[in-house]
């Protein structure tokens, strides 16, 4: 009997226990061995999930791990916890290993390895920036080490730098938590995810919920105290006391290992891979989740977007493939959603800036509607902004933003777009109706409508 | 200059009015004169509002009028109420209409013809059905007449005949009116729209709000009353006391004039149209709304489907033809929503019925998953099944059946169905993620990976 091939795992999140998984279940221990490696304190665990468990509504950290570490092992994977991945030796097929709490060092060769070393927030080389009471929010530690510090009681005043998504949802987390909130943000709006004119509806909101927000502002230090932790977020025009800091500037994909190896990475430093998830010119070398670049079917270019659900896919599709399956991973359109307060925010293809980048042009237009018949009880507005390519009238992009019943009407886009279908075509979708559910023409219809309209006036 | 055109419109609801407005917006008074004749007191109205009307829910019968018949005069159309066309004549490009208030009747030349005129009530032919008390439910008239009746108070004994959408709606609304309320139905489970182990799930939340459901029985006969007005349904084996009995037994085509007329009718009794809704072998003669034939793109056939939604589609299309643009209805696939109680039910495409008469093979699966992350507050299970093709693995159906914001996502699957999707492909749809909204794999996804490994394991 040959021996068993090895399957070498850096990263124990969602792409690289999910590839880990599946590659468990067609493959048995006697056929493949595999071995995977976390740094932090926990596993599989959904990092989307942090600003509720900061905010209160979910018992955190537990509720958040879709898997311990414990039921990995009795799964018949070798998981390491706190244990580094400190290089890669392409050419001897091995990984170097640090034991993180007993410094211990050891080589692990591989017949497959998986890249799946997720991303870092992004950490502006800013004065005072690596002071105590400044967090990122990528992680279980990091939400944790927020619970530790002020942010964990309430009354404090806290300052979040950035306003896309996680910014966003940790600003009201810490709002509900008892804490004076104020948002900076570099844009003219926040959630730069969408165009500013649908971003000023979640200025509002987020308004409204007594959260300051600042916006076309640039921070320029941060002040700390003789504690060495963070007093203040320092702008050119004014200082904002704080006790405690979150970036909320987005993330870069956690790339070192990769690129000290010589793997080839994208201009956003995420890894770059064939559709089947293998690194590029690498037969035996996976990477999934947050440190890749991912294909954008709309603008027909790769780029870095971390997201929980693309990391489980992308890990789906590498132990398929390890496990002697096929599978690949096609791309992706742009799809997010999120939720301030109960104003529900979502996003899908290209915004304006993003259609004119890759060389389309375009009409949009955007439309207001009701989430259910307009006499039914608790229909809520909702502002639906659709964009589609002049000509050819092919859908290029859906924002919308409204209350309970509005975010994941944009799934419809997402399809659309994934079928390369016309606004035209649109109009005709035979979309679930009753009163409960949607307006006679669901909001999206009355975009597609609207835009088919404006495509046929623009001419070719 | 020209003398106008003459368009009529047979039927002041949806596609009717829905034509008329397009086609008046299109093209001045002087171009095109409109005259739309409705023998009803009410015109542009949500039919499927009158569940939650009676239910209480909502203020009708004014809110569910999307335009009332003093608007669409005020906006150009000559709009007729209570005036019933009584016979058509093609070759004099001519129609009757007698004036229900005054008997006065008259023709009335046209240049385009748009014949909206709806679906009645399945009327079994029972002894007895003709009984005061007997009540259909398409028309705001009908909801007008079960208030005016024992249905418009309290307390009385109400026997719903029909578990389809209309019969478990209302089944609902008695039962909130406060009337102790039996359905009956033929069928093995309730909502014969879906298979029956799904269907099993809304006989389950139906018994849960306290309503008797009755499957597997034939109504035999109603009794009546020495005043005319019915007193018990009766099945072989039972006599159920009724105040009032609700037809939900689904409807027909309302075609007795085209039928006369010598129009092309299909199978079901609903005109046969073209892409553009232009009756078949009738250049200048349109049909939509519940009184056509729709094609199923999925089962490659027309059938009869009476939906607002498609109504108001079919009227735009028309309004637009007639109005000298251009557009098609290339048809449907067979997406329904619904509510009963707390529980969202939903469907599209093909059953598994459906689908093995359209010469289908196909394998089946079902899927359990929640609404939201598991973890976020609010999260609620939901039940997907779904079919796909042997061999290709294309999209056949989806059922879903479960709480808040099961019902809906039952669009993701109607676009792909449009777009011809394979279930391996839909694995990699790029679906709106965040714990408020979905679990990292939306239950769509859930559903669509079983299904894509169904497929593989049942081969060729």
């Amino acid at each position: 009997m040959a021996a068993a091939q090895r399957m070498v795992v850096v990263g124990g999140d969602a792409a690289g226990m999910s590839a880990a998984s599946r590659a468990r279940r067609l493959r048995k221990p006697g056929e493949l061995e595999i071995t995977a490696f976390e740094r932090g304190h926990f596993s599989s665990y959904s990092a989307c999930g942090i600003p509720y468990w900061l905010g209160g509504d979910v018992e955190g950290p537990d509720a958040l791990i879709a898997r311990s570490p414990q039921e990995h092992r009795e799964r018949g994977i070798d998981l390491r916890m706190r244990t580094e991945v400190t290089e890669l030796d392409v050419a001897g097929q091995r990984v170097r290993s640090r034991d993180l709490e007993s410094g211990t060092e050891a080589w692990h060769g591989y017949d497959h390895l998986v890249l799946a070393t997720g991303a870092r927030p992004v950490r502006p080389p800013l004065e005072g920036i690596d002071a105590r009471g400044v967090h990122g929010v990528q992680t279980l530690d990091d939400g944790q080490a927020l619970l530790d510090g002020p942010a964990g009681s309430s009354g404090r005043r806290a300052v979040v730098i950035g306003a896309g998504y996680i910014g966003v949802e940790m600003a009201e987390a810490l709002t509900r938590r008892g804490h004076e909130v104020t948002v900076i943000e570099r844009a003219e709006e926040p959630m730069s995810t969408l165009d500013a004119d649908m971003g000023a509806l979640v200025r509002d909101a987020m308004c409204g919920m007594g959260i300051e927000v600042v916006t076309r502002t640039e921070v320029t230090a941060l002040r700390t105290g003789p504690d060495g932790a963070v007093t203040a977020v320092v702008t050119e025009g004014k200082e904002y006391p704080a006790d405690v800091v979150v970036l909320g500037l987005g993330v870069r994909p956690e790339t070192s290992l990769a690129e000290a190896a010589g793997l080839p990475l994208g201009e956003s430093g995420g890894l770059l891979t064939d559709l089947a998830m293998r690194v590029r010119g690498h037969e035996n070398i996976w990477a999934g989740g947050d440190c890749v670049e991912v294909w954008d079917l709309v603008a027909g270019r790769s780029r870095h977007i971390a997201l929980g659900t693309h990391a489980n896919k992308h890990g789906q599709v590498i132990g398929a493939n390890i496990g002697g399956g096929y599978a690949t991973f096609p791309g992706v359109v742009g799809t997010a959603v999120s939720k301030v307060c109960d104003l529900e925010i979502a996003r899908t293809g290209l915004l304006e800036a993003q259609a004119a980048a890759a060389g389309l042009r375009f009409v949009a237009v955007t439309a207001e509607s009701t989430s259910r018949a307009g006499y039914y009880p608790g229909a809520r507005p909702m502002t639906v902004k659709m964009l589609a390519e002049r000509g050819t009238g092919r859908l290029l992009g859906v924002q919308i933003v409204g209350r309970e019943g509005a975010g994941k009407r944009v799934d419809v886009a997402a399809v659309a777009l994934t079928a390369r279908m016309t606004v035209e075509q649109m109009t005709a979708l035979d979309l679930g109706y009753a009163p409960p559910f949607s307006p006679v023409w669901d909001p999206v219809l009355v975009a597609a409508r609207k835009a088919a309209a404006a495509v046929r006036a623009a001419g070719g």
